[in-house]
């Protein structure tokens, strides 16, 4: 017997990119920082006491918001501690999305905005981050995809494009996934300025871009529906901490710790968080560092006859052109097999692309040497 | 301008128990163990590389799930590892429970399953943990609540109560917060098999108990409606962890795991999770201990004519009878003052009731002690 709604039922997971357990390999597949966690974190590691589990942590996890306060120049009120950047995006869905009528629940095929009575879906732009999809199926919210322009730029009339299809909740990932692409903090204003519902800025890779959209959050910007996501995953090596934070309105900030778990984050990762973005200067060398590097990887890889996007992430998007000596999922496969993981995605404007981490040096040049192997071969 | 649902805008926030920052009090008002998280956990706490941080956590705890497993005698497909036990509770709402329609949202009143169309809302008795009928809120799926017995047992006919309102899922503590009274595994097993939803048992408290539910989730057992929760939180000293657990049938683990933020649980919680689940030996004296000095505390109680429900759990309901020389609210008040906390709900049948966490033998005194001064002055 099967107990579970129809919207799960019929969900399609989310795939992470793999994960495999081994050491022994060069991992350049979801973007990973290559350096071990800053030394502050290892120093909050071993000051901390186990003691301290025995009691329910912070609910509101206040010492990590008022460093990051500091960091940003915001007030605590207007910051969101989250399990994960994940966990904000699953908040907004669920706190600014109307899920559907049970009556339309049976419908399996693709979701329209007009199949849709009341308003309130999510709205994102074509490609991008794929998860985004899957937690609006977990509410059972529809989805409005907006395709972005050939060179990756939001569309201009994006915004009239969100009202006109009832969109409450908007998702952008700036710099961008899967491209890495940034789009100019102008551009993401005059939607916010146009646009009738939240607009969630998704900056998890911010630390590598130019610019950031964090004026549009501060109480002098005039507008009351801008979220901005940031993790300690990408920049911070801390992807295994699972800690994110939400910047916004204090509106929106009250709204979204409502709807949190009582205790969505333990005491430990607000321990360690916290150590991080206090000491944001040990890290932020290493970020010059992978900015310089990704410069180099792109150098190379564009003399070896590949078209590379221009990246302001700790990635790049490496597009394939047709008649290449072999194609992106051949090229995929095989650094795999020798131990080399990159990210494919097998859909469409992408599947002649490979998705590249930047990794250490040492790993770039693996994976150089790996690519003109198989040209030679 | 108002954004969020109107169902999130309605809603009436959890309100945890008292968390004070000062270690300079007795604090007997969240049901934490008494004593810190066993060696095993600071041993594998020291042991901790904070390396594997930069990498993101296997997605499924498997570590963790196989220790548990073989503490339960499970397959590790049949449990899942959630950000505490919070997590679980939401998932199940989430991947069970149907939101209402859109055109039922303006309804403001006390939500009857009357007022739903199309089934799948959540079953609770009356009093439970008041969590429940928040995650519902968020939810906006409807909360039928059951009475229980004048005797803190389910009634008879729960599950022809829940049919007939169309529940789709029912949580029940077990033992029961905020009573401390277990229910029989018979009268279990006879909800489970009459009641046509997912029977969530929430075992927080079980280790202070005399038997569990564990036969329920058996392959064996002709059951498949059944989820059993458990937590770290309460047994283990490890609350700050934020690590719970939920076991049951292969198909619900499933569709559970469908639903979960994609990396729920961190690297360092999962290790530390696993070598608590896997070195239980060292906890469990621990439980016998808070067992006798619940015991003790319940004779105290009563022998200063105060009404002690029998418990299974590492609190105690203590019911002050009328023409006491103080009433409950006052006695909450004034032992915190002292910097005693204990727990005070000012709801229907506990209003003249105060819930009391088993302290350590020389906090237990002072509660005592305390109690003893109020009566003499």
């Amino acid at each position: 017997m099967a107990y579970e709604r129809d919207n799960i039922r019929r969900l399609q997971a989310y795939v992470p990119g793999e994960q495999p357990v081994t050491d022994r390999l060069i991992k350049l597949n979801t973007n990973e920082h290559p350096d071990p966690p800053c030394s502050a974190v290892f120093e909050a590691m071993v000051s901390l006491d186990p003691k301290i589990l025995r009691r329910y942590p912070c609910p509101t996890a206040l010492e990590f918001r008022k460093a990051a306060a500091t960091a940003h120049k915001l007030d605590p009120d207007q910051i969101i501690a989250t399990n994960g950047g994940d966990e904000l995006l699953r908040l907004t869905i669920t706190v600014f999305c109307n899920p559907r009528t049970p009556e339309k629940n049976t419908d399996n095929s693709s979701q329209t905005s007009e199949s849709f009575r009341g308003g309130g879906g999510l709205g994102v732009t074509d490609p991008t981050y794929s998860l985004y999809e899957v937690l609006a199926n977990i509410h059972d919210t529809p989805v409005t995809k907006i395709p972005l322009n050939e060179d990756w730029s939001l569309a201009a009339d994006m915004a009239t494009q969100l009202n006109i299809a009832g969109v409450s909740l908007a998702m952008v990932v700036n710099p961008q996934a899967p491209s890495g692409h940034l789009e100019p903090v102008s551009s993401l204003q005059k939607l916010a300025e146009n646009f009738q519902g939240i607009l969630l800025i998704d900056e998890a890779y911010v630390d590598f871009a130019k610019t950031d959209a964090l004026e549009l959050v501060r109480p002098d910007s005039g507008l009351d529906n801008v979220l901005i996501l940031r993790t300690l995953s990408k920049g911070y090596s801390l992807a295994g901490l699972r800690f994110g934070y939400g910047m916004g309105h204090v509106n929106l900030i009250t709204s979204l710790h409502k709807a949190r778990d009582s205790y969505n984050t333990d005491a430990i990762s607000q321990h360690l968080a916290t150590a991080a973005i206090k000491n944001r200067d040990q890290v932020a060398p290493t970020w010059k560092q992978i900015i310089a590097h990704r410069q180099n990887m792109a150098q190379q890889l564009t003399s070896r006859g590949m078209e590379v996007l221009p990246s302001e992430t700790n990635f790049l998007l490496v597009k394939i052109p047709t008649g290449y000596k072999h194609p992106a999922p051949r090229i995929y496969q095989t650094l795999k097999e020798q131990g080399i993981f990159v990210r494919y995605f097998n859909q469409p404007r992408l599947s002649d692309c490979l998705r590249i981490t930047i990794g250490t040096p040492s790993q770039n040049q693996t994976l150089l040497t790996a690519l003109d192997k198989m040209n030679d071969s």
